[in-house]
């Protein structure tokens, strides 16, 4: 990879960004140039990025001239607008919202999964959901090896999801608890929303607004992506997610159906061989992933992997992964780094 | 209900022991005479009941005598030892370790479900495990009306659930978190276990210690007392536990599958109707039901129900209740009470 590239960055002062810069420097991402973008409020502020300092600049239309890859993080209705006119100047955009996700005409993309959906593009790439990929990335080889019929998932969500302020949130309300004081709840479970809840010692069972349906959008984040990253338009999937007081690191309880009979073994030998994956499960001396020691990690874990009690073809797993990193930063900068080997950079 | 009765309480000062006191005082369960026992070691101590100072005597088979109700909630060892003894001097036992629970023998009982199984008692009532009893609340009146073919569960339980003492440690890790410090585990997840995690931001996929197959014994609990109570051995359960970072009220994600047809709309109507239960289910006004609003509360709180949208049959349920009360003591009082006017005290 000779090649090197000039670089966009679209939000790096969130909890992504942040990552996202982390990530290209150390997967030695083969930088060119690099520019930082905001809305007209943030330009002029200053942002370190490996031992050097750069200004924010606008995000117009015009700052995407002789960009190759906008990484794209700074909430939907900035890449509404502005992710068309980056595709329209020649770059591609990497889109870490939702915001273009189920366009049939933007591939979704977890290169574990789909890499072959990249070529596919129109300048724009989006970056699923942060509980969707670390879970497709464990599905996808036991669907390979086993098929797969039904997927039922609860998910305990961490704050970083919902950016650097609900980060803040959760270490106020902890030492309010600490000091005996009342719990002010401002940023969760949604900003936008007319209620807010506290989220240290509790568990609050709404991540994104609701739909008609009654899912969240998030639930309905997990089921629509599952299906179009996996290519399976009519496989059943349910999600009930929830916000736990984690910093970060999404965990998630996950019970699957298989098409053909498989084992215990059998699964842990295809994850055991898959990639981005540590398979970390050993009962006998208490081994299995837990969020507090993914924080800053890549793989996605996988463990406490059970064989269902009346059913030979249901399985049970937990599936844990940094959600800052797999589930949205280093996604990106793969999918960046597939699509420069697979020549489409 | 003119009678008053003889209690003793055997473990008053652990976590579940002292919400007993609480519930026979609130709900003024008629009293004659009142003892608390416990080992030699604690025997001596004093404990206050109802604005007087009671010193706990000794648990021996001798300290039984005369007592009409032994309200046993101090480990499994001391039921299995004492239990038959208390039983033998004509005391009922209404027992709240994991002891008896899948004894034949021994009815397992949460009145709003299999109330007509305390006839069939042989001096032992087992309680059952705190997020069995929730979520058979819930799951009943549904059971009934629409009859069920299958539950799966993944549960967020309180560090109460652990005693007092993992209460205390989840104080001190978030202390030592606020202060920057290294967070030491001596309690959770199991104490007589190998291995201990922090709790604090971090959440355990284990609760109690692992069994052969995979699943802990906190599981297993939930899967055969769910049948036994429900009088459905061959009902497919399938449940995953873990540990958050709450002091009190476990939540559940539960989805079920039912055997007629049904709507949301048909399940509220059941569920608001029910025994024990409160519907909190409203998405315009974010209402559902949320651990740290639910600690000394008695009823069983559910809401976020939605039909899966692959399955007509299938509903997604959370379900929240303080595992204190419903899960613990405040059953285990409902269970005498219900003995109380069934004549069978």
């Amino acid at each position: 990879m000779a090649k090197e590239l000039t670089v966009a960055i679209v939000g790096a002062t969130g909890a992504v960004g942040t990552q996202m810069k982390e990530q290209l420097l150390k997967r030695n991402f083969p930088i060119k140039h690099i520019k930082f973008l905001a809305s007209a409020r943030s330009a002029g502020t200053e942002v370190e990025f490996g031992g050097k300092t750069y200004t924010i600049e606008e995000a117009t239309p015009e700052a995407f001239e002789g960009v190759d890859v906008a990484l794209f993080s700074a909430g939907g209705s900035v890449s509404a607008k502005l992710a068309p006119e980056a595709a329209k100047r020649g770059a591609v955009v990497i889109d870490n919202t939702s915001h273009f996700r189920m366009d049939p005409n933007v591939p979704l993309v977890v290169p574990e999964v789909n890499r072959e959906d990249l070529a596919k593009h129109n300048g724009i790439i989006a970056n699923p959901n942060c509980s969707t990929i670390q879970m497709v990335v464990a599905l996808e080889p036991i669907r390979e090896q086993f098929g797969l019929k039904n997927v039922i998932v609860s998910t305990y969500q961490a704050v970083s999801g919902s950016g650097v302020s609900a980060i803040e949130e959760l270490r106020e309300q902890s030492a309010e608890w600490e000091a005996g004081k009342n719990v002010e709840a401002k940023i969760l479970p949604v900003k936008s929303d007319k209620k807010h809840y506290p989220i240290a010692r509790n568990v609050i069972p709404q991540i994104d607004v609701f739909t008609d349906n009654g899912f969240t959008y998030e639930e309905m984040k997990m089921i629509n992506e599952t299906k179009k990253i996996m290519h399976m338009p009519d496989l059943p999937v349910a999600a009930t997610c929830v916000r736990v007081p984690v910093v970060s690191g999404h965990s998630e309880s996950v019970y699957i159906e298989v098409e053909k009979e498989a084992s215990v073994q059998e699964i842990f030998d295809v994850l055991r061989n898959a990639p981005g994956i540590v398979l970390q499960d050993d009962i006998s001396t208490q081994d299995y992933p837990m969020p507090l020691f993914v924080e800053g990690e890549d793989p996605v874990y996988v463990g406490r992997i059970r064989q269902d009690l009346s059913n030979k073809k249901g399985f049970h797993l937990w599936i844990v992964s940094d959600n800052l990193l797999k589930g949205a930063a280093l996604n990106s900068i793969q999918i960046a780094e597939s699509m420069l080997e697979d020549n489409l950079l």
